[in-house]
């Protein structure tokens, strides 16, 4: 397919040694030979090959950045257009200023996520694919890293299409046997079906069973620490940060109390809502209001309900209790180095089946248990497996639950006698739905609304 | 030179498309060889050339990332050594991951600075040439980074060469002179030294008179806005980002109170202290203690001192008058859309040689005279030229001073009547002084403090 040329700045914005402008398209070399002089021109270069020269302003022939051209050329890159990157200095004027000359030639600005979609329309890679390079960037862990990489790499896309083959072949014993409906071959058809299908549809359960670890590791457990005031939580905070190197996302233009911190607990990232409040005020409840607590509280992941070793239980710690009610919580009891005042056995009627962390955050004792319990909370019973393949996105699982769903609605009307035609309805929108995952049939609506969520330049 | 093998990230860290693991030394092609699996061994390939491949955990031979390697073999390089460069998914984790499996094969993590640091030992930039690239990154607007750009292609660096070469020239003569002391050929020489000498310090004085411009332009002209609360200094602040685009410089990981802001006015950066503090409680002198508040005026370049046309002068008003006095003030007198209550003539009595602009920023009236008015201040007199030569480094601009200086001094030592021997130290001092600014006579202490300031990476 034939689009626009287009450009954008790759890397983030920010002070570094080095800036990218990535071009896309057919015009795309003859655009930055308008501009760059150096020992050779771009058009007479040998593919992925490197140059060395600056940026002119075209007619005055004014310097304007000292850069490093690389030429690709199609279909060996990521659009499979040429593709001319442009490495410049890393500050912001130089990159924007590199931006705006290669747009005054010809070049559209690209919109966000737009050389991942011309990946996807020019057939390298597909829908799930796709979706995976976002995840890659925004990975918080290796974990999360390595299965947003074996999506990208296409193995879920395999296993999709694998399934989809299977529901095809499976489509073509309906057709045989509507156009030989002899009473005894259809008797096999409709055995044959029931098990086939039903292999199909474990198969697809296996998969949405890795859905929870995978969302998990994809967007982090969102935890939430509560406790009186001086019972320790932001200091807890700051030692799960300082032990595992927090990974603080404040993107330079964003509103700056939107501050969301990750910590890699063994693999797994917690993402501490509203730290920024809980440094600033030490009491995320009352600064919040009640009503608003109790709803950011019912979006966590998980809770932290931290209480004092060496004060007893007070009305407003029973409160935090109710507060945590049927939420995913861990108790820890801080202050352990200090003498015990707290009536253990009044806290663990309270609990529930929430375990319960004794430790001391000033002493640095009882952190790996809490951690362990961290990890096992994520781990469930279930561990994780190297060849096993994971659904983390949204759309996909619930693709997959639809999936599911009607291969069970295709299953019971065959159970219940139905003309194997009528049935097979659910079975051809099964092959459809799940042909949306790796965009074999998806609308370009959706399109658009998966590629916005992307960054600039990718 | 051969030093060991040094790597970092090169680009910002955030989420973007494009994140450079930057590899110098002469063990950097097989560092990297032992991790990446693509079409050929990096040892083989042409040098400046591109390579699709994935980076691979060695033994276990398990995919880590989808890269694009570039090969780029001494001394044509930025370091002059070997260099390599990994891009990967632009994430944290892809990115630090990158970083550290090249660190296990065997690479040295860089110093802030240390790949600049190595274009200079190994002698394809001098100091003042280093220096700009620091330059050209934090640059502010177009202005500053042409000015940057010129530094870093050698410009300051000709003429301080020119300048040291003029002055060898002269330390000759007195050289001839000491070897042959005719009384007649020692008052030719006294004249001929006080007259080359006078041609050196005049260039060097030209120099120095940019650098009032060239620092503003390097380091953003610092402007502090006061008034009473409710005069719009909030809305006139959010007026001139808005209208011109804010530079933020948010850095992750640096503390979140030091926000600096930069407008671009007309080609001047205007650095807005503390408008997270004005934002926050709309009174900077309220909120900062009046002695602190003193303590950032004086220190600012500019003072906006704003009042309300719609109210009688207070004594607050005054009070920030004084507080004003001697420093480089415009008074901004807002709300003219509103009937006035204003007395201006007390105003002007109050203001002495300020400049007055009146404005309504509700109604976007007046504010192209206020950019027009601080442009002005910039430009005091002086146009800024193509072909002029700037200084902008408080380093560089304290060496001119000093070499000025040392010329005077050898001057009247001449003029006094002193042995042209004697008097000729200090223009000895003179050419070791000027040898500072592009390194050549510069100590290991410098070149740490220099290059320290540097961003990773660079």
């Amino acid at each position: 397919m034939e689009f626009g040329t287009i450009a954008a700045i790759a890397t983030p914005m920010g002070e570094g040694g080095i800036g990218i402008v990535r071009v896309s398209g057919s015009e795309s070399i003859p655009i930055v030979d308008k501009i760059f002089k150096g020992s050779s021109q771009l058009s007479t270069v040998d593919s992925h090959t490197i140059h060395y020269g600056h940026l002119i302003e075209p007619g005055t022939e004014e310097i304007q950045d000292e850069v490093m051209v690389s030429v690709m050329k199609g279909p060996r890159t990521f659009t499979r257009e040429d593709v001319v990157e442009i490495n410049c200095h890393g500050g912001i004027v130089s990159v924007n200023r590199t931006l705006q000359m290669v747009l005054e030639q010809g070049a559209q600005l690209a919109e966000p996520g737009e050389f991942t979609k011309r990946a996807f329309l020019n057939g390298r890679i597909d829908l799930s694919q796709a979706e995976a390079v976002i995840d890659l960037i925004r990975a918080k862990t290796d974990r999360a890293m390595s299965i947003a990489l074996q999506q990208s790499e296409g193995k879920l896309s395999r296993l999709v299409q694998r399934l989809r083959q299977e529901i095809l072949t499976l489509l073509a014993h309906v057709e045989v046997n509507i156009d030989y409906p002899e009473h005894d071959v259809e008797s096999v058809t409709r055995a044959m079906l029931l098990e086939e299908s039903e292999q199909i549809q474990k198969a697809l359960e296996t998969l949405l069973q890795t859905s929870r670890q995978g969302k998990i590791l994809r967007e982090g457990l969102s935890t939430v620490i509560i406790g009186r005031p001086n019972v320790g939580k932001s200091s807890l905070l700051n030692s799960l940060i300082q032990e595992n190197k927090a990974i603080v996302t404040d993107i330079p233009g964003t509103t700056r109390d939107v501050i969301e911190e990750y910590v890699n607990i063994r693999g797994v990232p917690l993402k501490l809502v509203d730290t920024a409040g809980i440094r600033d005020t030490e009491d995320i409840v009352e600064r919040i209001g009640v009503e608003k607590s109790r709803q950011l509280l019912r979006e966590a992941d998980l809770i932290l309900l931290v209480l004092n070793y060496n004060e007893p239980l007070t009305s407003e710690d029973l409160a935090l209790f109710e507060v945590a009610q049927g939420l995913n919580t861990i108790v820890i009891v801080n202050k352990i180095d200090l003498p015990q005042r707290l009536d253990l056995a009044k806290v663990e009627k309270q609990m529930l089946s929430a375990p319960l962390i004794t430790l001391s955050v000033l002493e640095e004792q009882g952190i790996d248990q809490l951690e362990e319990a961290i990890a096992a909370l994520f781990f469930k019973g279930q561990i994780m497996q190297e060849d096993q393949t994971y659904i983390s996105n949204a759309r996909h699982i619930a693709l997959v639950k639809e999936a599911i769903q009607l291969i069970d609605e295709f299953r019971n009307s065959i159970e219940m006698g139905m003309p194997v035609d009528i049935s097979a309805f659910d079975l051809k929108r099964t092959w459809e739905i799940l042909g949306e995952i790796i965009g074999d049939t998806a609308s370009d609506s959706l399109l658009d609304q998966i590629f916005s969520q992307f960054c600039l330049g990718k």
